[in-house]
């Protein structure tokens, strides 16, 4: 079995945060699959083919890659930001799990990428500086009652929250429900920041406060972080700085 | 005031996780400030002053490279991993607030990196694949009782696990009764996975499971993932893969 797949993550967005790693395993790869924008974002080379398919086909196109790769080529799957985080590591790692068995003879290689989180953090100033989750609030593949609960545990616990997936055209009431729901357990001046597109040309960044966060100016595009109560906004020239002290003094609110 | 700080993510380890990004904040720098062994691995530029410290004095390092900065000089503070995840952009923020006036107008730019757990994961499968909590176990700057609060409620509600400064010379004990904590929640197949130099000539990655986890074998250079109810092995030839897959059915233990 000389095949090889490797799940390549390429950033938040910005293509200097393209890893030397990723763009070496895009450049060997005689194939590529992944979400149409992801691939329009990588350097084309021209023996390459290219697999461009719609993001809600992820099981589709990690099991057209595999089958692709067990034929003996080296395939990549482009990620958007990295791999491992709400992306395309895991349907691989389910696919190999239910498909043929020379499937796991396969080489595999899951090369990291700078995630939307981290994107958004680094524009803040540093919400992430402390204990901090990371959800999905997409309820496709988990019940609306399991997002709540972890919520609930999150925001008492004193974890600073990213979301993944706010919104989406089939799912528009989630995001407000969320801080409705937070707004139980944090004060309403607890810090939120909404990052939109960044690294892109029409990047948005906005930080305001759980009272006054606005749901409607998310897109599929956005990545939200709330604070937790010890989360703190330094008022400076310009956008202020946010960011979680490396100490903590209490957990439960 | 024409001074910049940038705060800079270098990665968890491997140069070829080192962005452009970050790469050209390096290069543009008059003077480098960081954790010694992080100054060792970037290129060498004859004119820039570099200003090694321990890894304790973070607080010292950020107000000095702010000092620095604020008489007009072009200085980049070089961190581990992602400036952002318990590393120096928090200190950095927190100087800004508590120091003087001068140092809130300062051009400040965080360069995100790749940080420990996605490079950790990485190379196990995907085991942050669906929502996972980051989570400090040094009790220098927060009491145990909230780090024991927060292990039970992210294992209790589902999330995946990522422990950064597992242990210390002088916090030898935290890793072992944190998993002990965990064992009160999760069952003893839950996955574990010890990352340790991932990404430098010395890596080595253990997969085992919670019953089995013997926390003596990692050090300060370990991150360490505990998995979720959800999270599974899929056994292959070498190392298996962990994951944790896209769909979540249910919250609570």
């Amino acid at each position: 079995m000389s095949g090889h797949l490797a799940v390549v993550g390429i950033g938040a967005g910005d293509v200097r945060w393209l890893t030397p790693e990723a763009q070496t395993a895009i450049e060997a790869a005689d194939a590529l699959y992944g979400y149409g924008p992801y691939l329009e974002r990588v350097p084309a080379r021209a023996e390459q083919s290219r697999h461009a398919s719609d993001n809600r086909e992820e099981m589709r196109r990690a099991e057209a890659a595999l089958a692709h790769a067990a034929q003996g080529a080296r395939v990549a799957v482009v990620s958007g930001g990295d791999p491992g985080v709400f992306a395309m590591a895991a349907a691989i790692c389910e696919a190999i799990e239910s498909g043929p068995p020379s499937w796991r003879a396969l080489e595999v290689t899951i090369v990291p990428g700078i995630s939307a989180m981290l994107a958004v953090a680094a524009r803040a100033g540093a919400p992430l500086g402390h204990d901090f989750c990371a959800l999905s609030l997409s309820d496709n593949l988990k019940p609306w009652n399991v997002i709540e609960q972890r919520l609930d545990a999150a925001a008492t616990a004193g974890f600073v929250l990213a979301f993944y997936n706010p919104v989406s055209r089939a799912r528009p009431w989630q995001l407000a429900s969320a801080f409705d729901r937070l707004r139980r357990h944090l004060p309403g001046t607890t810090p939120v920041i909404f990052g939109r597109a960044v690294g892109r040309a029409e990047e948005v960044v906005t930080v305001t406060s759980l009272d006054l966060a606005d749901a409607s100016i998310a897109d599929m595009a956005t990545l939200v972080i709330v604070g937790s109560r010890a989360t703190r906004v330094v008022a400076r020239p310009g956008r202020p700085l946010v960011y979680t002290p490396r100490a903590a003094t209490e957990a439960s609110t």
